[in-house]
């Protein structure tokens, strides 16, 4: 006879629906695959009115997540909430402290309780397990986690965040404005209420905190130990100018080890048009993971929506169904690096290429005074474009844009930091790292 | 204490050496991220003289692998020979038959005797892994027997044979004939000895077999159910045509369940040139798989060569270590739907777009008898090239290109009979699979 495995789940919004949809369609299916039964014995949400795109009388209904813990005993708690802290946090925690396997999607909560959560599983002998956290559809901590348990990765470098993605590529192939791709954005649904997260790359940063542990097999980093800038600064002109040079602009999530030590950071990045990574297109998400072994192997599929993170709930459904428990990020806590000790690059010794573009008034003495103080960081010019005037620009001021050699990113900082004095510039430059094959 | 994993090894070549080569210089990493030792208690190969990458003194040698499995008592065995039956086959269902885990790439042996070998496994309750028969070091076996196992697979569509993949990439970059992107080829090293199931399709169609298998949860169907095309009729000109259209030729295995029936097939085919397929380059890999729930999801990666195809064994021996026994293809071969009970759908009724090109002598009347056979075998024409003479034709031939609207590979079959019996035709016609978005 088969085993029954009774699951409650907390959260029902679009990812907590999918996973329902997905179990009243696919109930019986799934059952035989993995030869065991699976029941839903309780659904937690904090609106019991919502309309739902399920029928919410077929279930057991309950206000809060703990109390739904206590009275349905589960084999598994799904965590679909998505909160930092709070309820997600208790809920969660209470679970694991009474041996109920958990699967969550919440990359805040983990990069942020991660540590203090994970040896408690470990602790306690159940699954903590969050496919669905990074990546949507794409089963990249599973594949980090087991596949490559035996490599010695030096690099991931992926796009995220869907909603962010979706914005670039739609400038991109509209020729938009930021402020118009972004308003489209959010007429599509693709943004949340709060698009902050997004925007900025705290939700990218969320999810390479997870990888990067996975990948460097140590303790989650501190989350202000990742070098984090969104994309609200791009303009269609930078866009433009990429293209001009065969880049494409993406905001790249990159942890790398260089000489032991540790680089982490979000960042909209000009990279080479004819990368896999450059092809990632809309809200698809695209991971590329380098090791010794394996050279570059690279992933992609659907980063966000209901049924593909469902996706990847389901997979850890399946997972536990084996009977077969596992530390949270592959191997035993105990064994991780700890991540005090990492050597972490600042993000100001961070040696690359970059992108300058200023605006500044077409006058006799300002190129000769930009390049002075270029000059003075020990900033050396591989190309400069002035293009002839662009009937955009109606003002006085045209763009002027610097190619770098590498460098360090103290000597652009500094170099810019002078250069902004100057009489004859109009703006903030846009600084935009460039990443050559 | 930490558990000792015993492995015996049989098959030195690449691959073998490549495990070797990660053992000694990983060992200890290996053992702490698993939490298990590795020894390696036996190696195995049919020429001790053979030159190789290790020191041979270091092992314990063994001339045949069922003495080395008897007088070893190994753990995991790991085969790495490659004959589609004899040795590989004897000693893999001794291991089995004597509780020992297998790990093999062996895509033929599997592709023809897994309906035997997988149940005998699961009787004697060992593991049988293959991760690095398919794909080299892309973990796609484990993605789909595990992550995607709830998943509604609908199709599967890859790039399995890095040798072939060079050779049309070779000659789609650098405009070269079959014949000389062949020996390029075989110069690098990137061709077997007896190369003709890599260039007939015979290697993609036994991983496309196993994959078949993996994503549609049945039984390994009969290999000859697999409708298998080379690449060795592609000339230099069609991909020239492919170029022009905006499509690229790539040898794609692919299995496809279109209602209820399953299509199976290895063919060059012409896809988007802006496909993710379309740029896996040279010797790379790439796989798409769609699903319900997950919509595309696309793994590219290095699909030969040691250390890649030696990442899989590793990922397969980390399996192991867990301790968690599971059927090869996922779920109980019992469970596993029939193959016999399998509508496959006759390549014949294939129904595709399909490019054709005649070699026509330039005469009145010519291009009306082609295009009334058409039109007798229901073909109707999507676009029509006729290029002006190209100086490559310096005899009175000249191509001529048709792309049909979709149509059944027998309408195709049938009016290729007709035409090449008409007066003014030189060679066989070429006929190209045609993927259109």
């Amino acid at each position: 006879m088969k085993k029954m495995i009774k699951i409650a789940i907390a959260g029902l919004g679009t990812v907590g629906s999918s996973v329902i949809n997905y179990l009243e369609k696919n109930n019986n299916y799934l059952s035989k695959n993995i030869n065991n039964q699976i029941k839903i014995v309780g659904i937690c949400a904090s609106n019991i009115k919502k309309s739902r795109s399920f029928d919410i009388n077929k279930y057991v209904w309950f206000d809060d997540p703990v109390d739904m813990i206590k009275k349905t005993s589960p084999n598994i708690f799904i965590e679909l909430i998505g909160t930092e802290k709070g309820i997600s946090y208790d809920s969660i925690k209470y679970a694991i402290e009474h041996n109920v396997h958990v699967i969550s999607a919440n990359k805040a909560l983990i990069a942020n309780y991660g540590n203090e959560l994970f040896p408690l599983a470990e602790k306690n002998n159940i699954n903590f397990l969050f496919e669905a956290s990074v990546a949507g559809g794409i089963p990249v901590i599973k594949i980090i986690k087991e596949s490559l348990l035996g490599n010695n990765i030096t690099k991931i470098s992926g796009i995220l965040n869907g909603s962010t993605n979706y914005i670039l590529s739609n400038m991109t192939n509209n020729e938009l404005e930021y402020k118009v791709a972004f308003d489209n954005a959010q007429n599509e649904g693709y943004l949340e209420a709060n698009p902050d997260f997004d925007i900025n790359g705290i939700d990218s940063a969320h999810k390479l905190s997870i990888l990067s542990s996975l990948c460097f097999k140590n303790k989650l980093t501190k989350f202000d130990s990742i070098y984090c800038e969104g994309i609200s600064k791009i303009n269609k002109i930078d866009i433009k100018y990429a293209k001009q040079l065969n880049f494409v602009i993406k905001l790249l999530s990159v942890a790398e080890i260089i000489e032991n030590k540790l680089i982490q950071y979000v960042k909209p990045i000009m990279i080479d048009k004819n990368l896999q990574l450059a092809k990632v297109d809309g809200v698809l998400n695209g991971i590329e993971i380098t090791s010794n072994e394996l050279g570059k192997i690279f992933f992609q599929g659907n980063g966000a929506g209901g049924p593909a993170t469902a996706s990847s709930v389901i997979s850890d459904i399946v997972q536990i169904s084996k009977n077969n428990i596992q530390p949270s990020l592959g191997m035993s806590f105990d064994n991780l690096k700890k991540s005090d000790n990492l050597s972490i690059v600042d993000p100001l010794k961070h040696y690359n290429s970059y992108y300058i573009r200023l605006n500044v008034k077409d006058q006799k003495g300002v190129l000769a005074d930009i390049t002075s103080h270029l000059k003075n960081h020990n900033i050396s010019i591989e190309t400069l474009i002035q293009n002839p005037k662009d009937e955009e620009f109606q003002d006085d001021f045209i763009p002027l844009v610097f190619i770098t050699h590498k460098t360090y990113f103290y000597n652009i900082k500094n170099s810019i930091n002078k250069i902004i004095s100057l009489e004859n510039i109009n703006n903030e430059p846009v600084v935009i790292q460039i990443d050559k094959v």
